[in-house]
């Protein structure tokens, strides 16, 4: 299958997944069809609420005559009236419901390849949560050996292998792996919806990070029965790329309105609390007093509503780097969901998150409330600080937190104290912990936004890193009070450009790590700085320009000159990503760097990281911009892993 | 003016506000109309958007000759085209935007008066924020001579003399307890749309709340300028009843979209976060490749319709009793809100907010973050909890947490306890704090959802409420394993019916007060219970039918015979609401109780309590269930004060 990441946030990923019927756009809603009873026809789903796939079930196809024979003369596309990708179910979930069902796992696989679905899935084992671990490996295994047999028979059809193990992360990990192992093309998770009817989802994110971590990393993930938007925004933060949603539907027979925060009964509202096309037109006493199915109809179509823009929010936050933020609001409305985002502080977790998370954003960090703090990209930033601090000055001046950026704001504070301490480092005591002044343009020190009264969490855990990084340090509170130095002209920009120096290398430190920032600076520096701004430019060593400093977020990108100097003076793998030799004359033509002639990386590079590209001789032939993981990279057969920016001819 | 309170939460309110043009619900949104330019109409907002009343500037057609004219030859309503009520600004917003303006100030009103403005508003002084105090009460002094002459101008139209007094909470004190003195009808909060462009939410509610507490609680209060959705819930719950917007046209104009959560350039967007009927039918690049006029307007269209929808949440929340959580969750988006909702912790403000706050609500209370166990709701259960505690065994036992309610769960348990310490109370350690056992039915113990982590902060304050209510107690934490009595039905029977009366005691006292409660109970017990749920359903006393306890929260509700008892043992004006001789023949009809008539009330009521209703010579007359608080009684003189539900003939 055809699948291809455009943009990460959190472990959540925009990607683009590509079938017969046209490709979408991921993470994707897919709304259930009822072949039987269309309440919104797919055609409907398409032109009013811009629905770009469907989900349908192939079993009741197959179940009942006129719709088999249909859908074997003419094609489920025809079928349903739809062009667009159409996945199909193999009546596992309507084996978990109504008890065990007459179909045989090869015959339900072939009819699905026979009608054209895009997507088919094998009749997997439903398992449930109530199900001993020794019921739950059986089920495993004999998912596992469906798989294997359904996939020599889906021929051209992309075929679904659900990942089950009931609520142990173990069995959800080892049949994870079992199935990536399979030339299968899409991994539901499966046997969740009891776990979210009953609001567990502390168990149901255990099990999603359980399949994750098994799954190979370039196949979509389907967090199969997802319908209420709920969960969207966490799951798609753990990388759920599909869901799936009878909910529309379901709810509505039980007259219960779905929202971001929850569901709402009819008779429980006292006005329509939503701004959707449904609730836009028409009142709540009006809704009430509507015939059953014509009530019923509003409701699915504002459930629908709800669900799609819900997913729209959670692309839109994943492009804006807001992923988490939104994840945390949410959370905010249902203690349950506030249990589940707690069960992520847990280290593992953090540590596998972290991995994907992106080293920039476009917007301001948010503090949103107590788990704000525990979001992966603060815990990489204090690993990265205390490096910074180990090579700090063993004596620290500590200043207060001011207005943002602190340097700009305390410049003449600065300067007497270079009078006094001229070697020392100076810290800002800020919100979020201890910030070297030379970082504080850096994102996220310049961009973060904490209110003043802190959670006493947040706090403890400040202090704590706080500690972690000043532990063995001699710290020297400034009093702000104090006489301005007459300097003149000639010792201010004397001043200024230690200053400057400072900030070129420790800002290289936190990007790049020490060895690096120690290979780029490694002679004269010499700075351009914007006229308009004052804020650093380009950076030039012995004249060859090695890095620039984007005015947005105060990190480095790196230069030609600045590349060909890290790979000189570094070995492979550090600060590379390898690529076979087929894609070299592309890399060198300036094209991009795809994901599928990637051959290793270092492993310490993230999103959005800068980066040397290198062949496999370890010839020096571009600069570029990590667009992937290392974890990601070759694995991907389709789409980019490096944006190159600058080559070699 | 008419205005009426419907239903309570936090210290917001669900009101009606009458006027010459119809009758309308508040919190309420007054679309800003500039009667030069109406990109959007009033006719098409009140048919697209279900708006019920517009607010125009006087000044503006004061100063166009042709819209003078037509003004005053065919009224404001006929000059916009609008049926429904319509409000009227002076100019005094020109003039802190542009400068000195050229206006009389009673000029101003008579013209207002004469174009048929539904309400006018006064030329008062805009204080700003950077104002020393002696400027601010300059301003606030004119401010209040102007209103004075211009009451004298009304006539029937009403008029809105706004608060000001900059950010000095004892001036907008002051100016609003001056303006209370005055025949005004309404009273909008000036002068704050700097604070708000600022976001400086802390001197905002600063100011809303030392306006709220100086002014006649009777009437409506306006938030001048608040047009952002972001303010509407917090605003809400300090008892803001009216808002205006010309945000959405103002940000639509600079290519901004107004979101609950704030407001997002569309050039910041990557897709339409939303599901408004513009959002719903327009893709985010067909929307910025739109001619700019077509633009603006469908942006200003997207922008209304999440204004009026975020104030469809807030009037929905106060009904559902949800309106602190809809707040909390608000302020998840924003870290300035979250500084504000600190700012309210302080115990001046909680002790104001909490005598507006509901005894009961309807659905449970959930946990948010760190500032629900802040709510006043908590700081109420918390004295009455104390108070509890002074009556309570010196002994008590202690159990974990369980399922909800805690007495069903642990029935094999208290019968154990029983046997061994018969007289001791039992309590248990739930997540808002020690919950005897006796009100584990009782609204909130029954319904509050907290998560299973608890952040420090809460558990901080739990910590310190646990130790107020148990200092001298001696604690002793039961084991639940054991061995289950082996009762005879007559034994179990015999215990649960002690435990049952200590449940109706208890529950009376938490609810009533001891005083209230000795004087009910104080006889032989007897009780009906439900056959099908086995809970406590009616409560006699020597054979008096004196409570009910309701299902749904497990709160008394008083009979008449109750209240004949109270009475009789009770002296005014404890649990009594007393009317003046005027209403007696009508409440002895059963007719409502008219705030309007309410001459006295027992202090300590709170709405929805139950109470007496006595004549002034203390005639026993009824029982009912306050619907308002004391300090809004008689205060009223529009709408119920008491609910009626029994009365003597």
């Amino acid at each position: 299958m055809k699948f291809e990441i455009k943009h990460h946030d959190a472990a959540g990923r925009i990607g683009r997944l590509i079938t017969n019927h046209g490709s979408v756009t991921t993470p994707l809603l897919l709304p259930v069809i009822n072949p039987n009873k269309m309440s919104i026809t797919p055609q409907m789903m398409k032109e009013k609420f811009g629905v770009q796939a469907v989900i349908t079930n192939s079993y009741i196809i197959h179940q009942h005559q006129k719709l088999y024979d249909t859908a074997l003369a003419e094609g489920v596309h025809s079928l349903i009236d739809f062009d667009g990708p159409i996945m199909t179910d193999s009546g596992t979930f309507q084996s978990y419901m109504y008890g065990e069902i007459e179909m045989d796992p090869l015959t339900i696989v072939r009819f699905q390849r026979d009608i054209g679905s895009d997507i088919g899935t094998i009749l997997d084992i439903f398992g449930t949560p109530d199900q001993t671990k020794e019921e739950a490996e059986d089920a495993v295994n004999t998912t596992v050996e469906r798989a294997k047999q359904s996939i020599s028979e889906k021929k051209e059809m992309n075929l679904a292998c659900p990942v089950q193990g009931s609520i142990y992360p173990s069995l959800r990990s080892y049949c994870a792996k079992k199935l990536g192992e399979l030339n299968a093309d899409m991994h539901p998770i499966g046997g969740v919806v009891p776990l979210m009817e009953n609001q567990q989802y502390t168990h149901l994110i255990k099990v999603i990070l359980a399949s994750k971590k098994g799954l190979p990393v370039n196949r979509p993930v389907h967090l199969f029965g997802a319908g209420h938007p709920l969960i969207f925004p966490l799951a798609a933060a753990l990388g759920c790329d599909i869901f799936d949603s009878s909910a529309y539907i379901k709810y509505a027979k039980q007259n219960r309105l779905i929202f971001p925060w929850g569901t709402e009964k009819i008779d429980d509202l006292y006005e329509l609390p939503c701004s959707c096309p449904v609730c836009s037109t028409i009142s709540l006493s009006e809704l009430r007093s509507l015939p059953k199915k014509k009530r019923e109809q509003k409701i699915a179509e504002h459930n629908l509503f709800i669900s799609i823009s819900e997913l729209k929010k959670v692309r839109n936050a994943i492009m804006q780097g807001r992923l988490w933020e939104l994840v945390e609001q949410r959370a905010s409305a249902n203690p349950f969901l506030q249990d589940a985002l707690h069960e992520i502080h847990n280290m593992n977790h953090i540590n596998w998150l972290e991995q994907f998370e992106p080293v920039r954003k476009t917007r301001g960090l948010f503090y949103t409330g107590i788990h704000t703090i525990h979001q992966p990209f603060f815990y990489r930033l204090h690993a990265r600080l205390i490096q910074w601090f180990n090579q700090s000055s063993s004596t620290l001046i500590l200043l207060d937190e001011s207005e943002k950026p602190f340097s700009t704001a305390y410049i003449d504070i600065l300067f007497r104290i270079a009078k006094e301490y001229p070697k020392e480092d100076i810290i800002v005591d800020s919100a979020i912990g201890p910030v070297p002044i030379d970082l504080d343009e850096m994102y996220p020190f310049a961009q973060y936004i904490f209110p003043d009264f802190l959670d006493i969490g947040t706090k403890q855990v400040r202090k704590k890193r706080w500690e972690e990084c000043l532990k063995d340090k001699k710290i020297i509170r400034w009093e702000i009070e104090g006489i301005t130095p007459n300097l003149t002209l000639n010792e201010k920009n004397h001043l200024q450009k230690i200053f400057d120096e400072r900030k070129v290398r420790s800002v290289a430190q936190m990007q790049f790590g020490l060895d690096i920032a120690h290979i780029l600076f490694n002679g004269v520096i010499s700075l351009v700085k914007s006229k308009k701004t004052s804020k650093i430019r380009n950076v030039f060593v012995d004249d060859d320009h090695v890095v620039s400093m984007r005015a947005s977020d105060g990190l480095f990108t790196l230069k030609l000159n600045g590349g060909k100097k890290v790979h000189k003076h570094s070995s492979s793998p550090r600060f590379r990503v390898v690529i076979d030799d087929d894609a070299v004359p592309f890399v060198k033509e300036g094209k991009s760097g795809f994901s599928k002639f990637v051959i290793s990386v270092d492993p310490r590079l993230r999103p959005y990281d800068e980066c040397i590209v290198v062949s496999k001789k370890d010839e020096f032939l571009a600069i570029g911009q990590c667009l992937l993981s290392p974890c990601e990279m070759g694995r991907f057969r389709f789409g980019q892993a490096v944006k190159i920016r600058e080559h070699i001819k």
